[in-house]
């Protein structure tokens, strides 16, 4: 049994769930664990950081994976995707920023372009520059995003932009969330914090602990992360993680933080190497309360289309049985 | 056909849809529309004006519908709740505060207690307190609410709440919406901005116009309509509303508007009689990019559930013919 979707034919895979390119997180190993459970694994471009991206595409090995970037980051460094290209990922994710000029050496090598946008205008532009595949981001998704919530927006975004399959990202952690998104028209899912704390994730076992015993309601979207950590997003992108010490401090303090910020850099660093959660980013969104457990990236994924199936299964007793 | 769920049984209604209790919007007329097409249909008891609350349940005549409170508002003049009571609605729902003293008469006069909330923390104390009904709400709702997503809310109080019903609330306006919810684990939906634009619905012609021709993406939360209005809301709610040129000018200035305030006030109440758009607010939520007319109530309802039943039934082809 499998779930075809327009995404799964397109992408020639067998589970219409991709792996977020988390940055420093999605490495080769998680990547390739989501790519040989059915799914496609991305790994994170992030920053653009050429030799940790060569690293971690050797890391897959033989398993084909897809490779995201940051697309304003990449502004900076555009050599890098020509050398990702020659390594024949299997997609290309660009996200945070209009195509451009990253169009036309992917649709040459003939990958499928992935753009993640934030808004039913940005879907639009980027349907217009040449996408493949949209990817519709709420704003409860952990990391970078905006403001627009997953379940609104993703029908809006498969009403505007025709036959492009949609995906929905942010907030879906299991097959409820998995199911869910069918219903609204998408095609798929986009799962980060649903991998955060799988076994092949590059993240600090502190980090993975906090996943697993954190509240959705205690996250949020703000800059102070990336203040400290000398990122200079552009509007509108911020950053959603859980609610620390660190952020209670100083997310309504940022004058505070600067003119504090070189000592405040240094324990920022100290912190994170040492996995102290109180101080560092734990980059997580609102699903966090559906992670329960640290597991294989391959049961994670299992486990969500199954129960998808048999919620889609059960679909036509809702008019017949209650629940 | 119907769709038929613990909340259809617990309510004795045909369709898993009640109308979200809009202050001053939902009317009697309106209300029992949303009752007699099959769902709940709930007049907004909003500041909890007693002679409009009045009139509004006679406007229902003998088409049974509930009524809706914001907490801390009735905590003001909690003897109006005894006045509707003593009218025998249909159900009791309030949001925006806890329960408190408010469980007890509606209990004893055996009405229904529906309990909006928008945090898994509130979800839990709600029913400790007495709720019969959990209503959560995401921030992509329109009006007042907080910060959390229905899409990752919803299934977390499912799984914190154990029995008790669970109504998805934000963003939904469509059979899309509705299925979608179903999936996650609701029981049904409640409807606001979908119904904001119906015929029986009390808002100005231009603010209808406006719903129908508004884009998801341009919606915000924000703090001065409510300043404008003289409402002191409490901690953590604020007011989702369409963008326009009053929130862009004041939002970031609100102690430009508390020093104008006066004159400010004068000027919004001109605009609000007048139907200005580009002043009063437009009180809806991102799924705005859903609704394409104005038309009466039951056709929402009708369109809204015999999309869902087709979503619903067409669930186990997902898993073997592809869309």
């Amino acid at each position: 049994m499998a779930i075809e979707t327009e995404l799964t034919k397109k992408l020639g895979i067998s589970a219409p769930v991709l792996l977020a390119p988390m940055g420093m997180v999605s490495g080769g190993r998680l990547a390739a664990a989501v790519t040989s459970a059915g799914g496609l694994g991305m790994i994170g471009g992030g920053y653009c950081d050429s030799d940790w991206v060569r690293k971690e595409i050797k890391e897959a090995g033989n398993i084909q994976v897809g490779v995201g970037f940051i697309t304003w980051a990449l502004e900076r460094n555009p050599g890098l995707l020509d050398i990702v290209i020659a390594q024949r990922p299997k997609a290309i994710f660009l996200s945070f920023g209009q195509l451009g000029r990253f169009v036309a050496p992917v649709k040459q090598a003939d990958l499928p372009l992935i753009a993640q946008i934030q808004s039913v205008e940005q879907a639009r532009i980027a349907v217009e520059e040449g996408a493949d595949i949209i990817v519709a981001q709420g704003t409860e998704a952990g990391g970078h995003g905006s403001a627009r919530s997953t379940l609104p927006l993703v029908p809006a975004v498969v009403d505007a932009v025709g036959n492009v399959p949609v995906v929905a990202a942010g907030g879906i952690a299991d097959g409820r969330g998995l199911a869910a998104a069918l219903m609204l028209g998408a095609s798929g899912v986009l799962c980060g914090t649903a991998f955060l704390a799988a076994d092949e994730a590059l993240a600090h076992p502190n980090v993975k602990g906090a996943v697993v015993s954190a509240s959705g309601d205690r996250t949020s979207r703000g800059k102070v992360f990336d203040t400290i950590r000398g990122y200079d997003w552009p509007s509108p992108w911020n950053i959603r993680t859980l609610v620390n010490d660190f952020s209670r401090r100083w997310e309504s303090d940022s004058e505070g933080l600067q003119r504090d910020l070189e000592q405040q850099k240094a324990n920022y660093a100290a912190a994170r190497d040492a996995g102290d959660v109180s101080v560092t980013a734990v980059i997580a969104g609102e699903a966090v309360d559906l992670i329960h457990a640290q597991q294989p990236a391959a049961d994670i994924l299992n486990a969500m289309v199954a129960q998808a199936e048999d919620l889609l299964l059960r679909g036509p007793a809702f008019l017949t049985s209650g629940r």
